[in-house]
């Protein structure tokens, strides 16, 4: 019998060109599917919430795979975790309806990124940006402005290389916490455009800097004339979460 | 006028081949001289410390160099770190009298080593070492059976590879610290033979595990018979700090 399998997957994303399979470069896509393959004697393809940028991390990433195998998810996590490089974890496997579809049944999903405003230090820099300028961020600005994204918008001038013609998403939550010598930003949104976070980021940060009005946002949300902020680096950005449609309420 | 430079360091050592300059291979000397060679345009040499070995990690490694160029400390730092890589970060300069070596006025060195206790996670991969077996370590013997290094004793039977025929030190300060879902070893010694740490650490974590005796270390820093435990890996270990001999208690 075929069943479906849902797995919660973390990776640190450094020396990752991504997670979407390439024929060159490592991914965590190419990687999952290499085990999985060694598992089942048999090519196995996996899919997942949707794709993440070179190194960029996860904390909770999601994906689906079929199988004819037939083991309790905790050995399944186990076989799996075994043949996986050190920088991928799986965290938890469940067994999903045939049905199920990582990317289509997803409901919404959360990234977080940090902006260290400390003194460099190595065993950070894959994990967070720094943030090296001399002058202090006005983090109260940042706050009044990143509540601006909430709603349904059409994000076309917060992307970058998007080939995508649908340019509208909800925002659900959007959030800025001073942590210890540390900005966290926080998005759950429907699901979100290439590069949409880094750049949303990016002009969050010119805000704080007093390069850009606030204004510059609801202006390029209503596709009025402006010009989005350099996109943030992907060091300090993580999937966080993923979350999905219960099963009543899927269509298909 | 020539001047001695002492340097404060500190590096993420998972991608080099150890401290120590060699002719191929990734090492922190290389990456330092390589960055002081270009501000000087001639060829500069450094003194650390000692050696650290590969995957080894620095909070704190001292060395020095010469140099006929006059600039202030703070700006040193900068030159320097503009011109290594995001894995090494000098931290701190200053200027040191004529006859300063940072290999022969060290005093003392301090070692400490995480092993972590709770489930797999990639983003620690490279910082700590996981112990992933089921059965709990016994941390009140190995609080127990750490003390016992304390003191000057012939460590030849606590080091693998070891050319140096003196094998007599003197460890100031031993401890295993419990932390969140984490054990904390800490040394303070003279100074350290070739694999030391993580000799003694390895026989720790068998004692911990019930397959040693505390006796063991007792018998072999005697020179009895017996038997220590395997090399602990060296992802958890970091050289934390070394300190110096005030100028006036300096021989040479």
């Amino acid at each position: 019998m075929i069943k479906r399998l849902k797995c919660h997957v973390m990776y640190d994303g450094t020396h990752f060109n991504g997670f979407q399979r390439q024929l060159k470069g490592r991914t965590i896509q190419n990687e999952l599917e290499k085990a999985l393959t060694t598992i089942h004697k048999h090519e196995v393809e996996i899919h997942a919430s949707g794709r993440t940028d070179a190194k960029v991390h996860a904390i909770n990433q999601v994906f689906h795979f079929e199988t004819v195998l037939d083991l309790e998810p905790e050995r399944w996590k186990r076989a799996i975790n075994a043949l996986l490089p050190n920088d991928i974890y799986i965290k938890k496997i469940e067994n999903e309806s045939p049905g199920f579809h990582a990317r289509y049944h997803a409901k919404s999903k959360e990234y977080r990124y940090y902006l260290a405003l400390d003194e460099y230090n190595p065993f950070k820099a894959n994990h967070v940006t720094f943030y090296q300028k001399r002058e202090p961020l006005d983090s109260e600005k940042m706050k009044e402005a990143i509540a601006l994204f909430i709603g349904t918008h059409d994000f076309r001038y917060f992307t970058s290389g998007n080939t995508n013609p649908n340019t509208i998403r909800t925002i659900y939550e959007a959030g800025l916490y001073e942590g210890n010598d540390c900005l966290e930003f926080r998005f759950i949104g429907s699901g979100f455009l290439r590069y949409q976070v880094r750049v949303m980021i990016g002009t969050l940060i010119e805000i704080g800097e007093g390069k850009k009005e606030i204004t510059v946002i609801t202006n390029l949300l209503n596709l009025k004339p402006g010009r989005a902020g350099k996109t943030a680096k992907p060091q300090g950005l993580y999937l966080y979460d993923v979350t999905y449609y219960p099963h009543e309420e899927r269509d298909y």
